[in-house]
């Protein structure tokens, strides 16, 4: 069930690239290359045709040997990792290899290293950062402005390039952003973009909706792509043309088309998140929240409070966790609690009053449900959650829902947050 | 900054593996590469040599070639995905052209898929599910649990084989799981394991630890390899040896040499979390504890509750993001407030020491801080946070940490929490 822009590429590209992930680390498996996704996104952006990504592991010969394999079947090459100061950190050292070039010190950047850890100096002495500042004669260095290990741009034969990259992904794409990608744009590109747009969709699978929309999933340029994952369905809508302007032309018809099919689950587009989009509602609206959580634990608090400027409509809330917490803060009625029991519509009711009058807001949600492992019985088995959300009408809805017990603790967390702020999305819309 | 594991492997390996990834969805960057990772860690844990991963699009020649390619420099190759129905799938297809073999249909998997399909009757018809069922003559299927797609194990030449899967995680796994994974035991495995053991640190660098322990990196068997994430080193110690007793018995003295020169920094084993630690330290005094978020916004609360028991020790909180609510919530005097600002030691203290007394718990951490991205100044810049720990005896810590101001607002929380659960361990194991 793969969608492929590959036919976008077939006529005659002039330049194709690949990717190289250097670093024991991947081989064995101990972290997940986030890397070459964050590259392949970017080269797309761009336009690059690419072929092929390799991960290997810090053996110079091995290095040495694929580099030279890579130089005949592409243009330009783009490592990441082997950088670092390290006797494993072997690429610079396996592509002057590759190419017969020996490596020289630049002074320059030698003096810039020390200079970036005067405040370290126990670092400089006795690690050998000078191995960082070796490069092959006519390089074009590339500045690292987060770490120290600067990376190169180099044509050791023609018509191929090699840029080389640090593996540490905030200082990739810093480096990347701040001088690697106009290189690549100046120098490589065939002056056509790829451009997306994404529609983020909620309350529905990502079966239903490639069954609702095989005949756009099969559109060339467009190209229309589902990606799901725990909580909501991606469908990115990409288009090739000149520029930006043009592209966006041709998404045009084909995103009113999806919004028309799929209007009461789409939440937003590309940046956006659940907790993005109800911020900005309730800033519209120049209204307050607060929320009294049980079984989320405080991951709608934290989840709403990750967002940039929630202080402006969050006022805070309450993790009443024990039954205890639920009366004394929430002011739930005890003989409430005993008789529906904490994960329970009264209950999740009155926690959203509470919390409401209390902190005096004009909204509220409330959780209370079983996370598990433990907890679940068979009248209240794990993975049943009560949502009740009370308005400025001080009228108070109420969601339940029961998630399939197979879901492990963070993941019904998680989906209860997301009914949470959908939920309260949906109330928002009602009410416009 | 990496080690390998590559010195193991040296003494001429019987056989070496490689991964191969297909799927344009890789290539151009729509999805994250987990399944190579995945697969990685199952054959370091089999032992089984591995230097090389690849990823490919869904084209038919590039793929032919490719697996032609790998047919020449390894003896087992592992694939994932292009086993759909979809004219882009085309795995099989290019593994059959590589080998010159034709493609046959195997009536009894055609009547499996029917079975699994009975309820889903538009489907049979209306993809071409047929295709999952054609494979080369002398193929050996993987059965595939939870989809429709089976894998094989086929050696076409001598010396190589090719064991395919699809690009599903969940489907991969279980195939791997249930057949995979003894295949390769009893055909591929010279004998030996790899087990692996790791130390979990915080509050010191990676590179500082590097710098300390220079010798135990070069370690052949056990290896020793740092792993940083923002909040915590990994060391993790890896044995190569007959079984996981013998495997142990060569960890542990290294383990023993790092627990003593990093003693204070290790706070715990493979799953640890700081927050586990945590909750089994209160349980094991029989404590509770509370929380009084500012900055943070829940994100400490959401952590501990993440664990699942948490609820033993954990009994709730107050997100009092506006200076509103911590007044009315945790009776911080509103002149304090006024004085010294919400971000200061005194507030922090007074959040503290109000939250514990109205929640009557044993303990109890307040955080006040600037996350940014705005709301910082001269005086108190972004990063600045203050915890403030309450104990049993009434006593409260002060720690005043000064996050560097070009973290971005999630770190500042993220590490923020690191820190309150690491200030609590601390002071914990001090009153052993």
């Amino acid at each position: 069930m793969k969608l492929s822009l590959n036919h976008l590429f077939n006529n005659n590209p002039p330049i194709s690239a690949e990717i190289l992930c250097i670093g024991s680390e991947l081989i064995l498996g101990n972290i997940v290359n986030t890397n070459s996704q964050w590259i392949s996104e970017e080269l797309t952006t761009l336009g690059i045709n690419h072929f092929r990504q390799t991960t290997i592991g810090d053996n110079l010969n091995r290095i040495t040997k694929l580099i030279q394999e890579i130089s005949c079947r592409c243009n330009l090459l783009i490592t990441t990792g082997g950088l670092g100061p390290t006797p494993d950190d072997l690429t610079t050292e396996a592509i002057s290899r590759a190419f017969e070039s020996p490596l020289f010190l630049r002074e320059y950047l030698w003096n810039e290293i020390q200079e970036k850890l005067s405040h370290k100096k126990e670092l400089i002495e006795n690690v050998n950062l000078r191995k960082q500042c070796l490069f092959p004669k006519g390089v074009q260095i590339i500045n690292n402005p987060t770490g120290t290990a600067p990376g190169m741009i180099w044509q050791p034969i023609n018509n191929f390039t090699i840029m080389t990259f640090p593996g540490v992904p905030s200082e990739l794409k810093s480096m990347w952003k701040e001088s690697a990608k106009d290189y690549i744009k100046n120098k490589f590109s065939d002056g056509s973009i790829f451009y997306s747009n994404t529609l983020k969709l909620t309350g529905i699978s990502e079966s239903t909706i490639s069954k609702k929309i095989e005949e756009l999933l099969n559109l060339r340029n467009p190209t229309v792509a589902p990606y799901a994952n725990l909580e909501e369905v991606k469908l990115r809508i990409t288009a090739k043309a000149k520029n930006n302007t043009e592209a966006k032309l041709i998404i045009r018809p084909i995103k009113d088309k999806l919004k028309v099919i799929f209007s009461d689950y789409i939440f937003g587009e590309d940046d956006h998140t659940l907790a993005s989009i109800v911020i900005d509602e309730l800033k519209n609206k120049n209204q307050t929240i607060v929320f009294a959580e049980s079984c989320t634990g405080g991951l709608l608090s934290s989840t709403i409070t990750s967002v940039g400027g929630s202080s402006k409509v969050f006022k805070g809330g309450v993790v009443a966790y024990s039954n205890e917490l639920k009366e004394s803060l929430l002011n739930v009625p005890s003989n409430l609690i005993a008789i529906h029991g904490a994960v329970s519509e009264e209950v999740a009711s009155a926690m959203a009053i509470g919390i409401k009058d209390k902190l005096k807001s004009d909204w509220s949600i409330s959780i209370s449900g079983i996370a598990g492992p433990e907890g679940g019985s068979n009248n209240k088995p794990v993975g049943l959650v009560y949502i009740a959300i009370t308005g400025p009408d001080k009228k108070t809805t109420i969601i339940k829902k029961q998630y399939n017990s197979l879901r492990n603790r963070i993941e019904i967390q998680r989906l209860s947050v997301n009914d949470c702020l959908n939920s309260l999305r949906l109330i928002l819309l009602s009410i416009k």
